[in-house]
């Protein structure tokens, strides 16, 4: 099919952004479960790609290893946890909470025999894994979630995402879309006309938009108690890293002076872990700076928000179905918009990031040898 | 496997028969939907592996358009139809019947953004649509359905077939199938026997075959009052173009003079439109120029006719579902009667067709730079 | 990921071993279907990924053919069985037993119309199948199954196994399995750690072990009369064809001179029939020679055994789950332990057979032509 200029250039352009072809980004750190997702069972998690078994040990440690017994390829989860270690199911073999085989029960020893365990770190509600290079492994590389410090509130939940974690990114960086995707919900129309500021970093990637003034929606309104009045809302889609998206928003009544506003803020963190190329772990941290002690609030926000937040998970999956069962691809093409510009910077980033670490990778495979240059006559 | 020479015969004649692994005719008007079909409700179909969106303007014209939004590739059938124009449900992008983009939400530009429309044309009970190459889209070339003239009356219905629209084709033109997979419903033992004439023009084949004397199942005698009479039931199956085949069917008495017999006919359009290379979308006309008035006679025909259809869909299902599972492809071979010499013909015919048109999209594609010839010393 | 120097050694190791991406060995007899399966309805089954029909003639000799009519493909398993012959349920070709076409409705000749027909050779429960080369056929290379002879008595069944018929086997071949696949079952905790002989020949594997002193698990404690006595437990896993393995096993009270001892043995025959490259169909034939009148032994034991043979099927499609999941392939491993020599040596083996056919297969397809050498100057 023959394309319009601006198709083709959109169709150029395209081509360094990421999408669900795009491969992994290994050297994150990602969040693997909710906190209280892990526990005594062994559980099977499959994330970017890999096939995982996750427990607690009885200290409460969390541990991941791979999930596939390195004999004969049995899943772990679903054989038996006995203390710290698990005990295959198929022919007994027993790892310890590193990968390390230190039982065999047809032999005497244990022949080297591993698998590969994930260094873990839990952050109060979230689990983080790192997958990556392991001499890499830095828990101070863990971006921050200032929801869990002190003087916030919040709850958290999970859902599973049938769609790319990239589109999720960039659903959440360009809020254009709560005046259509979620107008039923937490969205106004003015949502999408309203001025934006757009800061864009190397690897952060910011989109501010003041909506002011508005009528807010429910979920902000009656906890506020800025029902019915002339009120700023103020957002900011903030790309953390490929594994965290946080927006922060603030709201205020407009008639009064800035020194007379109460501070009420929320940040909700939007947490994207990779399972396959199509399916995300889509986590959410969701606090606020106000009304500390009031559960029902907590209750209510929580339900309102989760609403909200699948109808992305439903838009997504329309979206991913659609391209799911395109067969020509010679013309395809995304046209972005201004508001796009930090989403577009965003996917350009992660696919310069993945394609990086798979030159890395491709490197270590056919170790170069090199020759000596023949000396010159 | 080894083959036998006949087998081997068959296996080598076969390359150039279309099937299920052919390309695509896009050079042809099909039709994509039934007229009471398209509503003022967004409909998303698949014709020829191309997702679209279908619906009726104000004033009744229907509209097909890319299903997918130009901007982030939301199913448009998913959105809202706002008057003539339709609103993508995730950032608001309203398109008009031409595909072109007439509103950003959050911007004052449209920017030249667009998707591809496609011309329709509704011809009494259906709506044809052009998705070849566009400057050649001509609705002089739809072809005629003769039971749409005056003096017939018809009904239509569809059906969804998991199978290619060539073995659709090739059922519709060799009816010796009546005896076998219409043997309880109007097909007939001595149908499989019966005498016929060939005519094999180009891209035009026809296979007449005659049933006399005969009794014909109810779904004819009924109608036509020959029921328990030694009557004549000759039947041409006619295909018209890759969109359209029409079986043509005359039933008298055979104890009457020519001049007495009452002018009895029926003609069933079947109209097989490729979805995907494995699914069809299986459309019916069906008229008869007797018995105008009487709408039992209509709905009895109609009711009966599509159990028979029913089970070609059936049909083509196994034989589809045994194709999917094959493995090894060095011994298929299809042994060809001489009942299949016109089918044979429609295979090749269609096969030349896709490929003459894919080495046409090709040559479009890479555009060949011709250097100056080199002056020979 | 980089593999450690164990693994790294069991990745080269494995290169060698048949797996679920190992061609299939044609030239062997396998199990079709259970004697009691085959009547006089038209039955499918796929075997080494080939779509075959099977039914019994009139005098009850079973009858395997190409399930694909040799006109246009549908399936004779949803045709007509009418004396010995098969008539298409699409445009009413008949075949004889012998896959030979023996009747076209719709003209006088059958044209050297075919397809392929397999021997068949029924042993007692079960019927033996040869989709080689024709040539290659020879009953008397059906392995001998001893249950079968006089003096025993049997039972048998069938279960669909969604994994590689080659995982299955070294289930078989390496029972410390029991502890704990079969713990709930016919496993007790001191199998895994018995002592064992390996038996490696070429293309005969054998492993017996050694469990002595053992309680009996109920389904040979009761109808050995072993109930709460220290008893010997001797089995053998015998690899006697890719098509079948044996397991045999005696019983006795350790504290009875060898003299005295009853000679309680049971034979099972394994029986895994490739259906497709990850689909087995899974035949037991199970026999004893004591307690041969006692039919509520027969049932008991039957009961008993399927219930652990069912945790192998679970088992072994778990394991299939997770290799089907995988989509790194760089770091795949099978570390394996010394009970694994037989198993070992027998994927090698049923890879080098694989292989070793899949040249012959290919040189027939590609027939060398011979240049003479050039005389040198």
């Amino acid at each position: 099919m023959s394309l319009t200029r601006v198709q083709r250039a959109a169709q150029v352009a395209g081509r360094s952004m990421a999408g669900r072809n795009t491969p992994f980004i290994y050297n994150e750190w990602y969040v693997v479960a909710l906190s209280r997702e892990i526990d005594r069972e062994l559980m099977a998690r499959t994330v970017l790609d890999r096939q995982l078994v996750l427990f607690r040990k009885e200290d409460g440690t969390p541990v991941a290893l791979d999930n596939r017994c390195g004999h004969r390829s049995f899943p772990l989860s679903r054989s038996a946890l006995e203390g710290d270690t698990v005990v295959c199911g198929y022919h007994g073999l027993r790892y310890d909470e590193n990968g390390q085989c230190v039982e065999v029960p047809s032999q005497c020893s244990c022949a080297g025999i591993s698998i590969r365990s994930y260094p873990l770190h839990q952050q109060g509600p979230v689990v983080w894994i790192w997958m990556g290079e392991p001499e890499e492994a830095d828990i101070s590389k863990i971006p921050a979630m200032p929801m869990l410090e002190e003087g916030w509130v919040t709850s958290e939940d999970y859902m599973p995402l049938k769609a790319s974690y990239v589109y999720l990114h960039e659903n959440l960086l360009d809020l254009t879309h709560l005046s259509f995707l979620h107008a039923k919900t937490f969205g106004t129309p003015d949502y999408a006309k309203a001025d934006f500021d757009t800061d864009i970093g190397d690897g952060r990637f910011l989109l501010k938009r003041y909506v002011v003034p508005t009528r807010l929606p429910p979920v902000w309104a009656k906890p506020t108690g800025l029902e019915g009045k002339d009120a700023a809302r103020i957002t900011t889609s903030d790309f953390v890293s490929p594994a965290l998206h946080i927006v922060h928003a603030q709201f205020y009544d407009i008639s009064l002076d800035e020194s007379e506003r109460p501070d009420q803020r929320i940040k909700t963190a939007h947490i994207p872990t990779p399972e396959t190329g199509t399916s995300t772990h889509y986590f959410v941290v969701h606090g606020r700076n106000f009304a500390l002690e009031e559960n029902e609030v907590t209750d209510f926000m929580h339900e309102q928000l989760m609403a909200a937040f699948d109808e992305d998970v439903v838009g997504l999956e329309a979206q991913e179905e659609l391209l799911a069962a395109r067969h020509e691809d010679d013309d395809f093409f995304e046209i972005s918009l201004s508001a796009d510009a930090a989403s577009v910077a965003m996917r350009r980033y992660l696919k310069r990031r993945a394609e990086d670490e798979a030159v890395v990778r491709e490197a270590k495979k056919k170790p170069v040898s090199v020759k000596p240059a023949a000396a010159s006559a």
